[in-house]
Formats: structure tokens, C-alpha cells, sequence
């Protein structure tokens, strides 16, 4: 199935465009599971179970399980089987970041799409697009380009401007216009930057976006719905990590901002 | 000790500006070394004692043990261990192409820095210095950041014009004025673009490049001598894989490497 198909049916069926983000940090993770054997996946185990009704896609970033060495990595591989059994339909990302020349990056779709078995990936763009065609042509599976980051910093490089165009806005329109030939690209579109994302919906069409920065970093959820929405009322995975799987009740943060998502809507 | 410090020690004690590419892809290394339990780790082990006498650096790319899972992240442990029981004063180098935003890169930083132990890893610059600060706060250890990639189609975004001044330009002069305030950036700049190379040696003053590109994907090393090389005849970090690696004598090929780039010398 086109990745982008299985996210919207997910979408559309619980009415959602939360994804969860695992970002199940080690040092973080209350005390009860950091004595299990997999504290990591156990912790992962139970968020999935607290969130799953609510979570049209869940977010894992590898970074926080590469922390622990081999061992984070197979409870990364134990969070997907447990999602694969439990819940194949719920759409899933690796907030990976990686990009390598041509053929080397079949080093990481062998880890992320086939062993791991992600839906989707996010991508640095710097390279361009002949080095990450290999990614691209696994029609399957969604490429997500870094395309206006959500760090305050973001615009060193991506604001530059060549004949009146902004980095940030040229990727969008490459992306959109040439690398999505199998239709299986999104660009990440950080929630803290409303206008920019206005202006990328403007050059992509009905491109999704991954959206990371509402919460912890101060996303304007509102303005994200307002200028992200594409026209079929889609068009956006809202990403919350720290607000909803550190909180007392992750169910309830879940739900909460599910409710709060639709009613921008 | 500073970083850049180390590899200049180790290359002047040998004569060498050579690295040794560890891209020992499963599918690729011989038979016999296929059957080992840790068939990477072995045959790492064998290229280490073949060609460390001309190593000046071993860069290892982390897509080829990725695509192993937690096993090839194990394997990657292992020659590493192996590195700092006997070569510890050969530079090493992760190819991860990371970077996220600033404190998820604690969790790279926690896995290629802490646990596996490396010198340097290679960062894409596309997030801006705030982003990456977490690296570049390590003093001892190098970011070694991409410039001027070695693929062909490098300049989709490299090459566009801000001010008359080219994207790759501007992230070589960000880098070495900005970036480096720790004397530890490098730049990757690959040996298939000689003037861009020298544009950037102009840019960055005695900046140390990682150089890929030279064998199998065609990069002309005389070019590469007279325009990478800095004022104190250092500044260049040539890394070979698949030429060494898979030779029928690596020992033979990272000589006779060694011996060329010392004839253009």
C-alpha cells in the first residue's frame, strides 16, 4: 500500500492526526520499568497500550535507543514487532535523520525499513536528491524530508536565499515537484514556525507534514492547524513526545490533545 | 586532547595521510569470514592487522552495521574495543551523517562519543550550529561537518547562489569562523569536486578535510594533494574503502595508496 494511504485510513478511522513519539529516554522513564529486563520496550509496551486509540502514528527517535548501545536498538526492534502484532495499522516513523551517499544508504534501508519494518523515515536533504533515491524508490515506504526544522536555529542555512527563494522553500518545491514521483514523500514542517509552514503548503499541494514542536518546544497548535491542513482535511502528523509519555496519565494527555486537535479542525 | 591534534600526531608519526574505510558490508567480505560468529568484527579484525601500519585513521560507516541490527551494532562495538586495546593512538572516525536538535543529539552523542568511543563523527549541517552545539561542545572530540559531498549530484543544494556566494561556501566559512570555536570542526569534502576543494582550502585556512571519493567512485588524488593539502603539509584525511578493503592483499593496497599520495606530496 502507498505508506501515505495507510497513514490517512488510520487518520480517518480514529479521526486523529496525533502521533506519539516514543521518545522513551533511558534516564527518564519512571523507576518501575527501569528495573524490568527491557526497560525501554516495557515502558513502550505500556505507552503503546495507554495511547494506541488515540495515535494515528507513533514516532520512535533512534537516537534515545542507540543511547543504550545494542541493546537499545533491540528494544527498538521489540517496540516494532510489539506494534506489528498488536497494531499493524497504526503508522510508524523513525526519526532517524540519516542520508548517506547512493548505495550506502541501502545499509540503512536494510536496518530501518526491512529489519525494523518502519512505514516512514525522516531524511536530511543536503545531499540531494540522486543520493537518496534509493529511499525514493521504495514506493512502500514514506521518505520525510527535513524541510523547515523546529530548533531555534533552523534558519542559518535554511532561510538563505537564491533569486528570492528561501532553502526551506526550494526543498519543498524539489520534494514536491520531483522527488515524490512514487508519491511517498512528507517534509518535516516544525510547528514553531506557522508562517513558514503556511508558505510550504502554498508550494506542495496536499504534501504531508510531520509535524514535531507542539508542547516542550511552544508549537502554536491553532496556527499549525489553521496554515497545515491540507484539503482534505489531512495533510499533517502532530508529533507530542515529552507531554504526553512523561506525564501521570499518558491516556489522558493523549486524548486531551486529540480533543484539542479536532476542535481546530 | 584536541582532536585535530590527535590525528595530526598519528600522521606525522607515520608518514600518512591515509584512512582506512571499514565499510565491510556482510553480503561483500570473504567466505571465510562469513562462517565466524561475528563475521564483521572478524574481519575487522584481520583489515586492522593488514593495514595499520599505514593508517593514519579508520572510518567506519555505520549504515553497514546498522543494516545487522543490534548484532552489527555489537560487531561495531567489538572493533572498536579491538582499536583502542592495540591502535589507541589511530585517529577514528563514525560515518553516521547525524544531527538532530540540540538535546536528542545528547543520545548520539551518548552512543558514538561515550559507549563506542570514536574521535569524530560526521554531521549534516542542515539544522545550523544551535542544532549541533552538543557535538561541537565535546573539545574532545571532532564534528566533522558535510561541505561538499562526493556524489554526483551534490549541488542540487550545495551549489545554490546566496549573495554570489555558493550554499557549500558558505557552510565551509560558517563552520571554520563560527562553528569551531573548540579547534575541533573538520569538513568532509569529497575528492570527486578538486575545485571545489580548493575554493574551500581558500575559505577555511588550515581547516582539516575528510576526504571520500578517491577509487571506486573516481577522484583524481593528485588533484586532491595540491589543492587539499594546508600550510603544514596536513589538513587531508583520504580515506579509502572498497580499493583496500576487498583487494585480494589490503596490506598491499594501503601501502602502495599511502606511497602515491606521499609521491604527490
Amino acid at each position: 500500500m502507498n505508506p501515505i494511504e495507510k497513514y490517512n485510513q488510520r487518520a480517518r478511522k480514529i479521526n486523529s492526526l496525533l502521533c506519539v513519539g516514543l521518545d522513551s529516554e533511558l534516564e527518564k522513564i519512571p523507576d518501575e520499568f527501569k528495573l524490568k529486563e527491557f526497560p525501554q520496550f516495557a515502558f513502550n509496551e505500556w505507552l503503546i497500550e495507554q495511547t494506541h486509540e488515540y495515535a494515528a502514528a507513533y514516532k520512535l527517535n533512534s537516537a534515545f535507543y542507540e543511547a543504550q548501545g545494542d541493546k537499545g536498538v533491540k528494544e527498538l526492534k521489540m517496540t516494532m514487532e510489539y506494534l506489528h502484532i498488536n497494531y499493524p495499522d497504526i503508522f510508524t516513523i523513525l526519526d532517524a535523520k540519516r542520508a548517506d551517499i547512493g548505495n550506502t544508504n541501502r545499509g540503512y534501508i536494510e536496518s530501518i525499513f526491512n529489519w525494523l519494518g518502519f512505514d516512514a523515515v525522516t531524511i536530511h536533504p543536503y545531499l540531494g536528491q540522486e543520493a537518496v533515491q534509493p529511499f525514493l524508490d521504495r514506493a512502500d515506504k514514506a521518505s520525510i524530508i527535513l524541510c523547515r526544522t523546529s530548533n531555534d536555529g533552523a534558519g542559518e542555512f535554511q532561510d538563505l536565499k537564491t533569486d528570492g527563494k528561501k532553502l526551506y522553500e526550494i526543498v519543498a518545491e524539489r520534494v514536491s515537484k520531483e522527488w515524490s514521483k512514487n508519491k511517498n514523500c512528507m517534509l518535516v514542517v516544525g510547528a514553531t514556525y506557522p508562517e513558514e509552514m503556511k508558505k510550504i503548503r502554498e508550494i506542495s499541494g496536499d504534501m504531508t507534514f510531520l509535524v514535531p514542536g507542539i508542547g516542550a518546544q511552544g508549537g502554536d497548535l491553532e496556527a499549525v492547524i489553521k496554515n497545515g491542513l491540507n484539503s482534505e482535511g489531512l495533510g499533517l502528523i502532530i508529533n507530542s513526545a515529552r507531554g504526553i509519555i512523561f506525564a501521570d496519565s499518558p491516556k489522558e494527555e493523549a486524548r486531551k490533545l486529540q480533543e484539542k486537535i479536532n476542535k481546530y479542525k
